[in-house]
């Protein structure tokens, strides 16, 4: 079970404990405490092993696709976490003798990840054990490993073998030849790996120190070489209360980075900085980060305060914010799932947070989307269109498409299900055009705008017109044979998410292009009206479906349970769903639709919603909000923390739910403090939860920093930046000066 | 540690015990507990998932090359032996719960292996739990596993989960692309998988039963499927007292096969059989295999007899008997070390046992040896010599050199150690033509010769030919740059052991050829002749070497232990050997030494050698036995079978030694039974161990199977073919017609 601290002292509600182990919890531990910089993502995977774990580390950008029959993925990298400790002849292993006590932290403030051990061996004595570990947000090569070991009631024999493991796989898949295994100096463990199709070199270097009490050990290191494997062993005794301390520190680098980087000289200098001095150096770029991106609640329940902050922990671990060649993955660098690539869940659930807090880390995602145009403009000439149409998956700038083909067992048919998203969920070129939008509008960043932003909404705008097809007799264009945000549902027709936010972005196109064709087509694309009851058909005929009765999926240990009882085409034929599809319109483009539709909208779509995926629940919780039902939108938030930050069992063993922290996020900022881009302009309307006393944190509007601190009785907002910015507080309007503050009571 | 029934009922010295679990011993156990068939070899890990586990399936013949930097070697296919058994949410474990007990036991007689565990969950109750599994030795192509599950105090809720697992890897190097998985008539689980260079198709094929107390039980089966994997889970509640049994039968085929299997077909044959009738029809394979191979030794330690029948047992299911194509590995099909390629292991420690028991089967061997000459001509070119030179390493038949490049680290430079045996080990072309002769004499079959033997002959004597070089300041033709079986030494000039064994590969082309060069060149061998002390040098120079107290080398945990102090360039300094050398030179070719300098050289270089290859122990029993030495050639009988089959713990993981298995059966018939063929014919000269009371075994000379039985009063030897045979029993020649009996006493 995961705990927080709940304590009053604001500053300390950084911390995730969990304080016991149980193997099979281990892959979603991993996810949860994985710890990275953008640039590489290692996952906590413990130092010794067992069965099951996912010993992953990622490199952003370094896809590889093992053979014709996969398709692109993040090769797993030689593994650095692994150290063997040996005692008196037994490997140290918490399934082994009996453990006593074991404490993991992960501090969110600092990036550490610490984990304290008392443990008895099979033959006795007892070992006080503490692990710590870091990914440097300062030097993004380096992760820094150390393991303290005291021998408490008695003196023992210890031998420490640690090294480079490139034995690890993607769940069996191997990118990696080797290529060099060596001692540089008989002290720097070397390795160098190449993937196998894209011929990118993955160099590790490691090194190690030996202290007993503080002083280097005089110890006798053996290399230990074998098939994907360099490590070396060191033995020596410990006497009663003596502590060894071994200290590993590593760097990782590619032929793909975006500069060359000489390990041997990083290594040597680290080690003249040691653990300690490296792990300040990372803490102080954390503090420097925190200092513009927290969030701080002051909650009845601490665990509101902790699970924002791992959201922005991992919102910021999570995506390289140099490096215009790299997407977000699906899983961040956290596991293997989705294959590190990127899907809508960029635009339209993590980007928000950038564009509202880093505008340079989101003008870097959306220039990763123009270097892709290419890819785009051959997917849509492949399916016959115009313009650019985005991959439903994207990895490398020039690998286009990347979804693979099947996915899980057919319960009817026992075969591979086929993945169509590729194909037919068409709506995330619609998505990438609106967050353009959203951060031009935001930013007011015209440079980008000319350079790539104007391009994509143009060649995503003649997409859609030439994707839009004429139907004699509605009288309309309409779009058939596609699947909206709602993955239940293939081969739809007129899906309302997709129409509509295909003609936003036909909209937007003509904001720049004046073409009489794609504006006669835009003016004519069916567009799903309410009903009367106000409920926006999610499709054409969704509503003559049938109804069932959800309860126990909805209440079901484990998503897509559904799929035990019914395969997806006798699900096709239920009025269900897998995740907010029409309540997401009702969030993006909230201005088209009347009070009223918005209300029977989402009240009518909930009650058939599932949340089998990630994406769901804080969407509903901001819609829940925006209607007033307030305890409803609480809840939604926080069941949107629980995707990856349960109290019980965590449920990220394939990594953690990137876009999910982006939706945490949302609930905060879009949900309880009201920002939304209105028409073009800033609003803030907070209306906090019963449980929280007050919420602080910044924006940046027209890239000025703002900080907004709200509570009960309202909003105070001040412009941090030098230029005057317009805010509208509350419905009130404000122009507020360059390091002014403007205060708005809330409406009674 | 291991245990044996030590019973005096001698038919029930064929089980192998083990009665603790120790997850550190595992990958040992996983060898010795290996089962197969020769087609297919299936190592002992064991249902449930633990750390460090190598779940090796190996279908002989499937070479793959990864990577033009790896070599190629036998791809580890999908793993049929995994099931996870859930009991009340909590995966059945050894390491998790009390383990209240656990016994193993390899029953060598039938081929099955069982395991019994009382084991108590954390949250309380007792289960009892059976595991039995077999590889038919009926039908190549067919596994049978069992499991067996009782709730013995409480009712509880079992989940069992099991498949196809594809994530498994040769040390992390994937051969496999998936190609198909799919679910067969609902109840079928197949999967397709390919290799990646070699384009070996690789079917899976299982099948599951679930019986409640015997019968049927209706389940509903969840089909299973994520990446590399395809599996089935099952729950169903268990009353107290009752026995759920789940039957898993499995077929494994590949294109490479010598005719294609209907696995759909064969499965459904075998489940109307049941897991019971499959094992009797494979036990009483392995009865009628056992009729013929089985040496039967009444010894007041029963582990004698236990050893010797592991040693069969392995003997038989390393080889696949009826193709030619393919060889024995060095760990058979047990484990990945030296990645399934044959070596002159296969020659000199394992064709004795085949030529002298199952001259079909050495015939097989040999016929692969002249299938891979064009390789051998291939590499001689190569090289720039003549004639056919054998690859150190084989694997298929049109592979050629496959010995690796790089080996372990060298202490020194911290660089891996280059592997030379490829280039200079070349005794193995001089082993081959050795055992070609052997085989001829052993059987008289002259139609193998005409179609196949006299091409080895002629064409390895060619080589040795081309491979000398004539020294001016002896006088004679030598030969340079050398590894012997010694590899503790390179770059060595004129090896004794090489140097005889050329020139009797000169001599025995000569039968055949009428070349004056090749004869001048055999005349004018340089042949290491004995020094004033009547040593043989091992080669040129040595006995300058600096010799060095090897006590605690040779008294080391593991093999090896001297490259902890010392790298290979300065071993080859020190006059220390890893393995019999000059030794085994004097057992080859025992008639070209007089009885002085076999025992004066024997003595010299036991003294110097410590061990570490396999190979070792049991040329030195028979010398040690031919010497007189009775009591040391006992002890290295014993050292001989440990190395495999050890009291305490297992040091096999990486696959049993094939070639000790051979071994111990030239310990058995070679040393104690004196078995030997001198000049042509056979001889016969038991002289029992001290703790033996009585021998009985087979042999098959001249096509004739003989029985021989011993005890310390002499031996009779019974001919139970139809053709006369002659014998020399103690010196005694004897003509013995079929159906009759000769005896002789020993001599007092």
């Amino acid at each position: 079970m995961l705990t927080f601290d709940r304590g009053t002292a604001e500053l300390e509600q950084f911390i995730i404990t969990e304080t016991a182990f149980d193997a099979q919890a281990e892959g979603g531990l991993e996810a949860i405490f994985c710890q990275g910089n953008g640039y590489l993502g290692q996952r906590a995977a413990l130092e010794e092993r067992y069965a099951g774990q996912a010993r992953n580390l990622f490199v952003t950008g370094t896809f590889d696709r093992f053979h014709d029959s996969e398709v692109t993925e993040l090769p797993n990298l030689p593994d650095l976490t692994n150290l063997t400790l040996t005692v008196d002849g037994v490997p140290f292993s918490m399934e082994r003798g009996e453990l006593v006590s074991c404490t993991r932290e992960l501090n969110l403030q600092t990036g550490e990840l610490t984990r304290r051990v008392l443990w008895r061996p099979p033959h006795g004595g007892l070992l006080t054990l503490c692990f710590r570990r870091f990914v440097s947000l300062a030097r993004e090569h380096l992760l820094g490993f150390q393991v303290e070991v005291t021998c408490t009631e008695a003196g023992c024999a210890v031998t420490v073998e640690s090294g480079i493991d490139g034995t690890v796989t993607n769940s069996g898949t191997q990118h990696l030849c080797e290529r060099v295994k060596r001692l540089i100096g008989g002290r720097i463990l070397f390795m160098e790996e190449e993937t196998v199709q894209s011929g990118i070199g993955c160099r590790l270097h490691a090194a190690h120190t030996f202290a007993v009490d503080g002083c280097e050990a005089a110890v006798r290191r053996l290399p230990i070489m074998r098939r994907r494997y360099l490590g070396e062993a060191v033995s020596l005794p410990l006497q009663k209360g003596q502590t060894l301390r071994v200290e590993k520190l590593c760097c990782v680098s590619t032929t793909r980075d975006l500069a060359p980087t000489d390990g041997v000289a990083l290594l040597y200098e680290a080690a003249a900085m040691g653990y300690g001095g490296l792990l300040r150096e990372s803490a102080a770029a954390w503090a420097a980060l925190w200092a513009t991106q927290d969030i701080r609640i002051d909650a009845r329940d601490g665990y509101d305060q902790v699970a924002v902050r791992f959201a922005l922990y991992h919102l910021n671990i999570m995506v390289k914010k140099d490096d215009d060649r790299v997407g977000i993955g699906a899983k961040g660098l956290s596991g293997e799932g989705y294959k590190g690539h990127s899907f809508w869940d960029t635009e339209i659930f993590l980007l928000p947070y950038y564009t509202f807090t880093q505008p340079d880390t989101a003008r870097t995602l959306l220039r990763y989307r123009h270097r892709i145009l290419d890819g785009a403009r051959r997917k849509a000439r492949d399916h016959g269109y115009r313009g650019a149409m985005y991959p439903w998956e994207s990895a490398w700038i020039d690998d286009g498409e990347v979804t693979p083909l099947f996915g899980g067992a057919d319960i009817v048919t026992g075969e591979c299900t086929p993945i169509l998203t590729g194909h037919i969920e068409q709506h995330i070129t619609a998505d990438i055009a609106y967050a353009v939008w959203q951060y031009a509008q935001a930013t007011g960043d015209a440079a980008f705008m000319d350079a790539f932003g104007w391009e994509i909404l143009t060649e995503t705008g003649r997409f859609w017109a030439s994707r839009a097809t004429w139907d004699e007799q509605r009288q309309a264009y309409v779009i058939r044979d596609v699947i909206g945000p709602d993955e239940y549902k293939e081969h739809v027709d007129n899906n309302a998410y997709t129409n509509y936010m295909a003609e936003n972005n036909m909209r937007l196109a003509l904001q720049k292009l004046n073409d009489p064709d794609l504006r006669h087509i835009a003016d004519g694309l069916w567009l799903p009206a309410p009903d009367e009851n106000g409920v926006i058909p999610q499709f054409d005929g969704y509503m003559a479906l049938q109804a069932i009765d959800l309860t126990r999926y909805r209440h079901a240990e484990s998503v897509g349970d559904i799929f035990k009882d019914y395969n997806l085409a006798q699900i096709n034929g239920l009025q269900v769903s897998k995740q907010s599809d029409t309540v997401l319109l009702l969030l993006l483009l909230a201005e088209r639709f009347p009070p009223e539709v918005r209300r029977q909208s989402y009240l009518f779509y909930e009650a058939r919603t599932l949340h089998d995926s990630s994406l769901s629940k804080a969407t509903h919780c901001v819609l829940a909000q925006d209607l007033g039902l307030d305890g409803v939108a609480y809840d939604y938030f926080r069941a949107a923390c629980a995707v990856d930050l349960p109290i019980s069992a965590p449920k990220s063993a394939e990594g953690i739910h990137s876009a999910a922290m982006g939706g945490i996020w949302q609930c905060v900022a879009y949900g309880f403090a009201g920002v939304r881009m209105v028409d073009g302009a800033l609003r803030i309307a907070p209306r906090l939860p019963a449980g929280w006393r007050s919420l602080a944190f910044r924006i940046v509007w027209q890239m000025q920093p703002l900080a907004v601190e709200a509570d009960a009785s309202g909003v105070r907002v001040t412009n941090l930046g030098s230029l005057s910015v317009s805010v509208c507080l509350y419905g009130q309007s404000a122009v507020i000066a360059g390091g002014a503050t403007f205060a708005a009571a809330a409406p009674a």
